[in-house]
């Protein structure tokens, strides 16, 4: 086994840092890297609890994650926290992942703070940030925090690679209850209302009998016991109600354990993956094919210019793709 | 020529019928005699005018197309309806494009109201709203409007496909300006606030204020005039703001064509089109390429179990794809 790959497991966060930056590379050489430091790594025997964590700006996600994050290590937890932003892949800075964000749990040894690369399609984020959750795995980590900010797909993304999910919301007056996606209500296991706190404290107990109500409303899901998924009051600021919210993730956790849901959503994850790598394989392996790049760009002149349809032209650089060594047909 | 593609060019009605069933059809031979069709179709010298509308179930969308169609009609034009329903694919029935609810528009010569189909995904849907479109394209529509209900990615894929895209909404409290996407906010050239008739004017004239403002913090974009992207109150019911608001489409319209924007923008569309039938066709070929599905069987169970990461799965499972004739690794 590689000198990284005993780190790792070693628990040691620089070659965890390491190891995450080799699974973001897109060198080839890094690649191969990457994929056979993931095979030497053995299976954990109990798994770490992977959470996703999503929250608009401004709802106080960094100081949540600092106060969550502290108290977990503080009861003797190595805490890791991963930052998926694929908004930055347009503006091409990251807004998430700035450790300064969480000054005292980013210097506490047993909390290890990735903030998110920049300049990074969706699709590539997915993998990385599979891998870089293994490899957090593999450090020994006990909880894992996938926090996202709410853009785009990127909380689909990062429910479909986490046991629990968390959506973060502030305060809000009732009839900004439309302004949450439903889609996000209907994947999220608990919804905390952050800032009940000073004078936003009765909002934030309306908030949450707000989001207990229309929570109630939404078609129960197989995967909840009785009484998930709930909303419930925290302050991040004063640490009040964090521990509650730790309690029913564990026994929630626990609740889907025994009744072999945890397993089933950990396989069925897999094999989500395993059909997006195969679709994003396929997309690559057809763009990297020799005189497909060629055939394209003539059967593109043709349909911007209305000789062919959209359908025709795709069977053509199709037909061209599977059989590479025949002339083309152009 | 064929009698079918005759009929079509002849304006028959019962011939565009017949036509859009072919592009719906899966069944192979369907789909060559579909494909061969739309071969056969000249293109047009003028354009029609393809008009994309979203709007949620109970802002009166029907009665909009019942009463905007008519007085399109009135005014010497032949008018198509499309309706893309994805989520009659979940539900098993169209919630969409029942004949009865335009009950005037349908009788009249000049119309032609096609339901969505149901039982579809996604991807079926947008070849087939796409060829639809170029069928009556073909069959010397004025205006095509394609109607979609606000579900998931059916606003976006409807965008892509049509000249104008149109939002119509309900009046609301201010409050709810959060309930509407963001998303669609980016893709809408004008925004209808319908009902502006009896008691809900107010609220309606205060909504169209709202969205206008809310469209002002929006980002310019290259493809529109100023003035544009615009709210303007309706009244279907009444037949209010109607005119005023297909005047704001022509000029709109014509100051595409001037710019040249109308025609770039179609042909952006076809290119994307082209995209993504290359994608669809990439999973198609690999799912009914021999041999692929046992060993993506096995390889799912592989993965499932962790003994392979889906990473390396998916790259076995491509490299049986495109070596056919090879042994199996597995």
């Amino acid at each position: 086994m590689s000198d990284l790959a005993m780190g790792i497991l070693n628990g040691e966060r620089r070659a965890l840092a390491r190891a995450i930056t080799l699974v973001e590379s897109t060198r080839p050489d890094h690649r191969e890297a990457a994929r056979a430091l993931l095979r030497a790594l053995p299976a954990r025997a109990t798994p770490a609890l992977r959470i996703g964590l999503s929250g608009t700006p401004g709802v106080g996600k960094s100081t949540f994650i600092e106060s969550f994050g502290l108290m977990l290590v503080g009861a003797g937890l190595k805490v890791a926290v991963l930052a998926v932003d694929p908004s930055s892949a347009r503006t091409g800075g990251s807004i998430l992942g700035d450790k300064t964000r969480m000054e005292e749990l980013s210097r506490h040894p047993s909390a290890f703070i990735r903030p998110s690369p920049s300049r990074s399609s969706l699709g590539g984020v997915a993998r990385r940030t599979r891998e870089a959750i293994a490899l957090c795995e593999a450090a020994a980590s006990d909880v894992i925090l996938v926090e996202t900010v709410g853009v785009g797909q990127s909380e689909t993304m990062v429910a479909q690679m986490t046991d629990i999910f968390l959506l973060l919301l502030a305060p809000a007056g009732g009839d900004e209850l439309q302004g949450v996606k439903r889609g996000i209500m209907e994947i999220a296991d608990m919804i905390l209302v952050n800032k009940a706190d000073g004078d936003l404290k009765p909002a934030a107990l309306r908030t949450t009998a707000d989001y207990s109500g229309a929570l109630h409303l939404l078609r129960k899901r197989p995967q909840d016991p009785p009484g998930f998924p709930k909303a419930v009051p925290v302050s991040a600021l004063e640490e009040q109600g964090l521990k509650g919210a730790w309690e029913d993730i564990q026994s929630l956790t626990t609740w889907r354990q025994t009744e072999g849901i945890f397993a089933r959503t950990r396989e069925a994850q897999a094999l989500q993956a395993l059909t997006y790598e195969i679709e994003e394989g396929l997309k690559a392996r057809f763009g990297a094919t020799d005189g497909v790049a060629e055939h394209l760009a003539a059967l593109r002149a043709s349909v911007a210019s209305g000789e062919i349809t959209p359908d025709d032209a795709a069977d053509q650089a199709l037909a061209r793709f599977l059989a590479p060594h025949a002339p083309n047909p152009a």
